[in-house]
């Protein structure tokens, strides 16, 4: 039925559909409606602490007992720098002062935690079938006890370089994240967001490199970008922005207005939001500020002097500061509850790949 | 046997695959092979006189009888503005100096020619079956002298609304370029390269955006890139960066080289050479000038200062300072007669269509 069976072999899945990992707006019934419906679920870890973590697979294990990716961030932890928060928040003071907001008050706060030893300690316990990572690996300990636990591993690269280093480091599948991706680029061998390959290069690049099963990921919103991703070679499909129309996903009107009105030209790879670049949907201090400011505060050290701002405009119902994470694709998004979705996938892709044939 | 006929009947062609016009790597061999063995084969004129576009086409014709795409750029000819240009040559005076070449012997030139007159004079009298352009559409006046010729008309769209604003503009059928291809991107409503959608975001947009037959550019350089193109609902793939690797193509061992040592990650959209954002291979003079420069002075005039070094470093055997246009999938070339590569392609993509409805 699907012409690459070794990622759903690997993970023991039926359909080559991967619910992207998303810090923030997915949800525990977002993942299991996708595991459920006969895809791979996910629940996305950098935002949680490990109680929440704990919790949330244990929603997703009521819900359903099929196979289930558990995400991290593997960030170093970064070094504060005060001089440099001090500018940052300085460059910003002209909206501090449009909002009312009295910087001093801001608190410091890591914005995004990275895989450590007592989420490791969970996985451990927990042992989902697929652990995946973003940003590279976790140290090699950590990463070998995941490996022992009997999980599946994927990590995501940007580049042939990138997938070649995670083969080499020991995963089981690589996620070709082509530049279209919305969200958090996962380079970490390279920074030159410029020369980032988009999927339709990467994939087929990456697939001749290695002999892991790959993974696509960047615009694939539809049945067309399913097939179109089987055909460079990929074994399965990874879909963000097109699942965070769905019912089940967590983000607010805010976020999901501008995806109802977005363009394919109006997104743009941005660090102004957490110190990394990641793609989201144009908005007033991307623009103003960025979108890739040489003087913001190490990942994820900058979440925290655009937060009150963006609470600020939220409040009145402006979009301006928030990270409206987006892949270039987001007009292909349907929306429907998850399950309905998936299977208009998993159908779509077949009546496809029949219709190439013909 | 294709998905898609509506291109193939449009212009009278067997199969969907078409040769991108490359200005200066183009070539009437390579243009006639690919006609010939079914696909749309090109000439691109943006560096042609008029005699020279005359003798190409002849050299084709007598190759070939099958249809033939002959490409114009149609950029409005340029104001030459004397304190930038003395300006941008200042900034290159430590190269000047590095090889010995005394700028004020550089000539003014223009380094592209726009469709004019005299070139649709041409294809009124020549009738190719189609006639592209680059940066939008002719003049009015000129576009329908074309049309009423009975000529086929395309033109590039980089975002959708470029591709609606070419289908109200009465094109016949539009081309998505992808930012992944190499050489100059089509843009000519946008200036923001940081948007620009790749080949997988683009394509499924616009074919949903318009009624025409779309065309996929952009990292197509294999069979699996050709059904992936068809998949995500386009009629056909144009191909430019593989068919550089052939034995017909009008490119220097520097060049070829280049190609052949090319990654994924080693490209980037740059405006030194020409004034214009294009994409190719990244070298010294990118690296260390741009990639884009604020300073480069208006398309194509920023081709005359950089020339001298080019030719000079290129005597030293270097590429430093040559334009190495290629798009993001080079590493995917493999080159041999065009004739060859074609039917590959078109016997690859078939295997594949049936692999993949297995």
């Amino acid at each position: 039925m699907w012409p690459d069976r070794r990622f759903l072999d690997l993970v023991g899945i039926e359909h080559p559909i991967l619910l992207s990992p998303m810090a923030g707006s997915g949800t525990p019934d977002l993942g299991a409606a996708v595991s459920e419906a006969g895809g791979l679920g996910s629940l996305a870890c950098a935002m949680l602490t490990t109680d929440q973590i704990r919790a949330g697979v244990g929603v997703i294990r009521q819900r359903t007992d099929k196979p289930l990716n558990v995400n991290f961030f593997v960030h170093k932890p970064p070094v504060a720098d005060a001089a440099r928060e001090a500018a940052w928040r300085k460059s910003l003071a002209a909206y501090y002062a449009e909002f009312g907001i009295d910087p001093s008050t801001i608190p410091e706060g890591p914005g995004r935690l990275p895989f450590d030893e007592a989420a490791c300690d969970l996985m451990v316990e927990l042992k989902p079938k697929v652990v995946s990572f973003h940003f590279g690996l976790p140290e090699k300990r950590l990463f070998e006890r995941v490996k022992e636990a009997g999980c599946v591993t994927m990590s995501s690269a940007t580049t042939v370089e990138e997938a070649r280093w995670l083969e080499d480091h020991g995963v089981d599948a690589i996620i070709a994240q082509g530049s279209e991706a919305g969200g958090h680029r996962g380079m970490f061998l390279t920074d030159d967001i410029a020369a980032q390959p988009g999927t339709f290069a990467l994939v087929p690049q990456i697939v001749d490199a290695v002999k892991l099963p790959v993974i696509a990921a960047g615009a694939i919103a539809d049945a067309r970008g399913v097939v179109a991703a089987l055909a460079l070679g990929a074994s399965a499909a990874q879909i963000g922005t097109a699942y965070l129309f769905c019912d089940e996903a967590g983000i607010g009107p805010i976020h999901r207005a501008a995806l109802k009105a977005a363009r394919d030209d109006q997104t743009s790879l941005t660090n102004v939001f957490t110190g990394r670049p990641a793609r989201g949907l144009l908005n007033r201090v991307m623009r103003e500020h960025g979108p890739i400011s040489p003087h913001a505060p190490e990942f994820p050290l900058a979440t925290s002097a655009i937060q009150p701002l963006r609470s600020a405009a939220e409040a009145k119902g402006s979009g301006d500061f928030s990270p409206l994470w987006s892949g270039q694709a987001a007009a292909l998004g349907r929306g429907g509850p998850a399950a309905t979705f998936t299977r208009e996938l998993i159908e779509g892709a077949r009546e496809r790949m029949k219709m190439l044939a013909r």
